[in-house]
């Protein structure tokens, strides 16, 4: 293999498809790359790609000491490798050959308690760490992917310049990374802008099945309502390839491939990540919890098949009204309905990051998370600049949901999205994600919820106590002993 | 104090109400007790009670070495003290004069993994330890909890007697009380039934919720209503003490008791800990989750103040239809609603069972847990029998929703269900656990879901792969590739 003729400018370790894609696309934006990985016949095949797309200034290495020491001090590596054992396995690989004042950079999807745990073994041997979210699936490592490095700000700065470059450019808005903050703030965020992604999906999974299932939309006729939607407030990336998946037609048969994929969603962890911290730290979201669950129970297809016969036999058909519906107007009033519900989705993620910043004292930004989520990622959206301008507007805010640009929004939408969620109900179409939404902000925007009875049940058979609405302090009532006294 | 002139049988540490109270039970069914409590005030409290109550046989100490000699070996001590920190000293206060053979049991709301890890560090001692789950709250506890012992079976049966006698005692059903499994089991299980306590709370503040703001019912009408309800299939405990909240009247002002009591509702850490193991065990929950999101939004008592304003200037008000309901029809509707909505929160909490038992080999058997909180706990209610004979009919039973008399139980009730549901969504009350519930049976008894086009999705930006509907093994489509060139 080509060596290089003096020190390459960065290292990346772990060369699947995205380590192979980021590599690449760091030489392509001229940085000389110094590439590694344990089975070495990946890091022949990454020198290759970089032969083919323009002799790209990257350089392979099969033995960690030579790659380590291909890097110009202070070094800088980039680890892409499975989240857990494989971490730790290759910082150990690699810190017997560097240096003091080198710095570590994991990319991958890792639970940020672990770059916490690993910031801190790294410092004894003097270096620096980095637990940096990456995302935009293969494509966006290669083009320019959103990314999201917390940790050591010293070991920001020492690639600022190439993390500029090498992230997806946004105009008038620049690039798709900032430093996030202490620790493992970097993960955590892209931890939440996988549990947002999991609630986008759902959403639009949900919309689908509306259309489809009540509309009877055929795939072309949502091809087609996709791609229009993706001209106005929807224009996403999700909403793209949803409609681009619409148009594709079966490669091994018949028909649109869509109709063939099996209805069992895999997942990786961040969605459940979310969901834990989310009751870690006391934050409703139902949202995201609804397209988990809507994953758990996609998986139970043996299962669902067993029930749809019970009930089938039962009389509840899978369609339980057959009444014609108004396509158009269907899909004007499912594509409001999705915008209301993704609206309710981000203020439970924004929340999620607000609460743990607080809780760990990281001050993040949640403007400028917006902002460099507009390009690279998955849930990049025209739709996040709106919440960086909630966010300019008033840093503060309680809920998106409050900001005087998204309430109208909301309140615009409201009946289309009443509309869409009693249609389903009434059709047996679970729309879970769209439910959950509504209720979450039928619920935020409540002054007086039935939460009294709650506590004045707890109080009743726990004597855990409750406040009362006129007078300050707190109470216990003994509920029995006054009940019992009233039945006599 | 007096001092017992033989060895006592028993011994209970922690002497709050819910101590107090399960040391009057076990004195009070005959067998002698020692009782200690760090703060020695308390001690001297239970004494004086115990003597108010019948001169039970009810022994109090001042000093921990004294209280432990004082009861037969085997030596038993039950702690009722606060779960972390306390329990560990505890332990270690007492296992200073405990003996080889001797039993500790936490009668706690305990995590189960501190279980499972005191177990194994007290066996190094020589001593037996059980985990405890005890519901009932004070009542509970001084006429008969239910209880859910897990950990050393031989330290069960050195108490069984006096568990059985304890117990709450349900004719035709026998004593509340099994050893649960091995482990953290028992806390397990506590910590289930907590979170389906969770849900039932939820679904009747739903219930309240749509009668009184929708309905109109007054407090009078509301306490007919639930105690109707009280004499057919919802008879529960939760149901009879709300009847009896809607007729306790305000003892500092006019009005009634609960319309004076805040709508923030508080929590002690069970109901989180089952949503996060039900995203640990990739089991859907969401209307135990809805019911945690319901006391977090309590919560943010301020915030929904500030909203609600947002709204109402928006054109939002409080409730969005005046349209007039018939009260007798609604509270029927609302009645089975409920009736269904409670088989899925249930189905959800066994379903969670199973799925931790399957993965700790705990071997659980759910009917024999439905048996025991049929009575002495919060959820106890008729309802439980019928699950107990759901699993009688076919322990292997995958979800409580396809055994035949639930189908067909949700079948009589789904129209409504969902006109409640949507009754709500037009009226702008949140529902979240009904419409949850709805969302689970109709994403459950759905053959094919919109799962295909998360999973197509996914292949599309992640190469996370496929199966087909129709032929077996693993795919990859280059969807991008597809897509780029239809387009041209």
């Amino acid at each position: 293999m080509a060596q290089p003729t003096e020190l390459t400018r960065i290292g990346l370790a772990g060369l699947a498809v995205m380590g192979q894609n980021l590599a690449l696309n760091i030489a392509d934006k001229g940085f000389p790359i110094s590439v590694y990985n344990r089975t070495t016949s990946k890091v022949d095949e990454t020198v290759e790609r970089a032969k083919q797309e323009g002799n790209l200034p990257l350089y392979g290495f099969h033995d960690p000491k030579a790659f380590v020491e291909s890097i110009q001090k202070p070094r800088v590596i980039i680890m892409l490798v499975k989240a857990g054992a494989p971490v730790d396995q290759t910082i150990k690989t690699l810190s017997v050959f560097l240096e003091k004042g080198d710095c570590i950079i994991d990319g991958g999807n890792e639970w940020y308690e672990n770059t916490e745990r690993r910031e801190k073994e790294v410092a004894e041997l003097g270096l620096l760490y980095l637990g940096m979210g990456v995302s935009g699936g293969e494509e966006g490592a290669r083009r320019g992917p959103s990314m999201m490095p917390g940790g050591s700000f010293e070991a920001y700065k020492h690639i600022e310049d190439i993390l500029l470059k090498v992230a997806a450019q946004v105009p008038d808005s620049g690039p798709c990374v900032t430093y996030i903050g202490k620790g493992g703030s970097g993960n955590f965020v892209k931890m939440i802008h996988n549990g947002i992604e999991y609630g986008d999906m759902q959403l639009i999974a949900e919309a689908y099945d509306v259309l489809k299932s009540v509309g009877k939309l055929s795939n072309e006729e949502l091809h087609s309502a996709f791609s229009e939607w993706n001209k106005g407030e929807l224009l996403s990336f999700l909403i793209e390839i949803t409609a681009d998946i619409f148009g594709i037609k079966d490669d091994k048969g018949d028909g649109y491939l869509v109709d063939k994929v099996l209805d069992k969603t895999g997942m990786k962890g961040t969605g459940k990540w979310t969901v834990q911290q989310a009751a870690e730290l006391s934050v409703a979201a139902p949202t995201i919890e609804a397209s988990l669950d809507a994953r758990f129970l996609s998986g139970l297809k043996e299962e669902r098949v067993e029930a749809a016969k019970i009930f089938k036999s039962g009389g509840l058909g899978d369609i339980l009204t057959g009444e014609p519906v108004d396509k158009k107007k269907l899909v004007d009033d499912v594509r409001k309905a999705l915008y209301a519900a993704k609206i309710c989705s981000y203020a439970q993620g924004m929340n999620l990051i607000r609460a743990k910043s607080a809780e760990q004292g990281w001050d993040l930004k949640l403007g400028e998370l917006a902002r460099i989520w507009k390009g690279g990622c998955i849930i990049r959206a025209i739709f996040l600049d709106r919440i960086k301008q909630a966010y300019d507007r008033n840093p503060n805010l309680a809920n998106l949901l409050v900001d005087p640009e998204f309430a109208k929004e909301i309140i615009d939408r409201q009946t289309s999205w009443r509309r869409v969620v009693c249609l389903a109900v009434n059709s047996g179409i679970s729309i879970p994600g769209m439910s959950a939404s509504l209720a979450y902000f039928d619920t935020y925007r409540r002054e007086s919820l039935p939460a009294n009875l709650v506590q004045a049940q707890r109080d009743y058979f726990g004597a855990h106590t409750y406040e009362r609405i006129d007078i300050e302090g707190s109470y216990h009532t003994e509920w029995f002993k006054l009940a019992k006294l009233s039945k006599t």
